[in-house]
């Protein structure tokens, strides 16, 4: 029974045949459909579990399962290693991704996840933003301008008609290199301080690598009255990017709220000043319209139903194209009550002395 | 970045070259230096978790993860869904296993785990027989004569000089197909009935699909004073082989405690009646002498340092024997900061209009 592997060839190929545009839209739809699809009836995602651990580098290695009950299911395991991009070359996030039938328990399919979970990690900002930013919003900040603030803006760029892209990093070089890494998007990028940024956006998004303990990493002293922010930083507990109190002054979706509260911003404010979770006011866009006209955040911690729409898009358009390498990977043979059976005609070795 | 892949037919050619004795005995020294080696300073293994669901059809699919604080980290998926082979000619037990490098996130490797899985189990009941059976134990009843009965009979015919083996199943053609199936081991096996096989046996495997709520699968009425059970097939809340007086009079040891009182056998006694940890027997030896002439069981749920060691095994073997597909699994490039720098030039493509 074959499997299929996305390798990053695979990945490749669909991003230059598809576009990086097209990609983007074709997720923000599928992502879009998926949230309206959305009930805790038919979905069961259980609340990310892993290691975390602080030796001999910080990290957590996490895994992300979901269920559609009975059908399928799919499993993300995430690396976060702050360290990687300067000890090893390597992003902060590297992930892969498994899609199992639930029925049998057969693995359908496996493929790289660094990549999806920037571009569902920016989609998710794109379906927040819509719903609760101001429509013409023109001015994007970007508090941390790594990996994942490539694809925020890239993201939001498909939604928003922005006229230019404030950058903030405490790492100089790392802003610097932001405008090239972002070319292709096509919008003017301009380095700025942070109070600065802040008081001119419409719309944040941090996306920082701020350490535990050491947030917010911004001060919301003089900010517009619809200022909207992304805050997808925060993953770890202790780790917050959104000072508490425009966090108190504003309205407060996570995506997942008890994940959120446990490891995203609404760690630091009480359980009632959380507002529905984005999903929620995506299936009521009435009753929310009100957001658009105040200070709002969506607290993204990560949501395996985004990481699903992702991979299901990135198997649909290998198929289309005859991409991935299948595989017999599971040991199946005809007599599923034979363990041995899949290895056929006896071994060519003779039977070895007995273990002591 | 590689990861290496080790589908079906890398296990076969290792099975094939090694030979499934050598295999065995190869994982059987493996476990028990590991379990030697095991301390919970190092190693973390978090209890397993899951779905579980009985619509459309009865099923769970769990992860089982174990790391090496800070080194290496090995999560194995597995289904279980008891309908398998009637309904799809599958084995009850799918799965796969993954290695992580726990520094850095990277996938290292992804292997089959169906045929590790029966195996291991077979080899972790051999160190608890080897630790709690007689050791002259000739008799070994197998109850429940499925795919993990042949891996019982055959990790534990390393250990022990049996002259018989007595087999029950409550499905006829399942028992008689066993004799066929278990050849290679090269023991007389003789369908028989329940109560005979309770009363002849100095070692008894129980590794039935019963339905929860529906065990125990044997009653306990005569039996010899040291008979040992291994009891493998509970791993569902409510799933049972062992019955509940004879449980009483044994000593009950678990491969992992939380677990077993889940999911084990353990559901049935009370806390202060579960015994030492397998591990904990394995490195005191002399403490648990006295086990081996008393009724003992080994409440097997399963363990992922088991898991882990088999996995290890594979991947060393098909590293000396230049087997497994390497592939560049994982979107990474050489900007850590750019997560679109793994595809290169721009896509051929035009700039698509933007999403609505």
């Amino acid at each position: 029974m074959k499997s299929i592997i996305l390798a990053v060839d695979d990945i490749r190929a669909i991003v230059k045949r598809v576009g990086r545009d097209a990609l983007m839209d074709e997720l923000i739809l599928r992502m879009t459909r998926a949230f309206d699809d959305y009930s805790t009836d038919k979905i069961k995602i259980p609340m990310r579990d892993g290691f975390q651990y602080t030796h001999p580098v910080l990290g957590l290695l996490e895994w992300m399962p979901i269920m559609e009950i009975g059908q399928k299911s799919t499993i993300k395991i995430v690396g976060y290693h702050p360290h990687n991009p300067n000890r090893h070359q390597l992003p902060t996030i590297i992930s892969t991704i498994s899609a199992f039938d639930a029925s049998t328990g057969h693995l359908i399919g496996l493929a790289d996840a660094t990549f999806t979970t920037a571009l569902r990690t920016g989609a998710a900002s794109a379906l927040a933003s819509k719903i609760m930013a101001k429509p013409d919003s023109k001015t994007l900040g970007l508090i941390g301008c790594g990996a994942q603030a490539v694809t925020q803006l890239h993201a939001l760029s498909r939604i928003f008609d922005f006229d230019r892209v404030l950058l903030h990093d405490s790492d100089f070089s790392i802003m610097q290199s932001f405008k090239e890494r972002a070319a292709f998007i096509g919008i003017e990028t301009q380095p700025t301080q942070l109070d600065e940024l802040v008081k001119q956006s419409d719309i944040i998004c941090t996306a920082t690598s701020v350490e535990i303990g050491a947030g917010p990493v911004f001060d919301a002293e003089e900010y517009k009255p619809w200022l909207h922010v992304n805050a997808v930083g925060a993953d770890f507990p202790g780790k917050i990017e959104v000072p508490k109190d425009f966090l108190k002054a504003s309205y407060v979706s996570p995506d997942y709220r008890e994940q959120a509260i446990k490891e995203g911003e609404c760690q630091q404010i009480d359980e009632d000043e959380i507002g529905a979770e984005l999903v929620e006011i995506l299936q009521n866009p009435d009753e929310f319209k009100h957001l658009k006209d105040q200070p709002t955040v969506f607290d993204s911690t990560g949501w395996a139903l985004e990481d699903q729409v992702a991979l299901e898009m990135l198997l649909d358009m290998a198929k289309d194209f005859g991409l991935g390498t299948e595989l017999d990977l599971e040991s199946i043979a005809d007599d599923p009550h034979n363990p041995y059976s899949f290895v056929g005609d006896e071994e060519t070795v003779s039977k070895n002395q007995k273990a002591s």
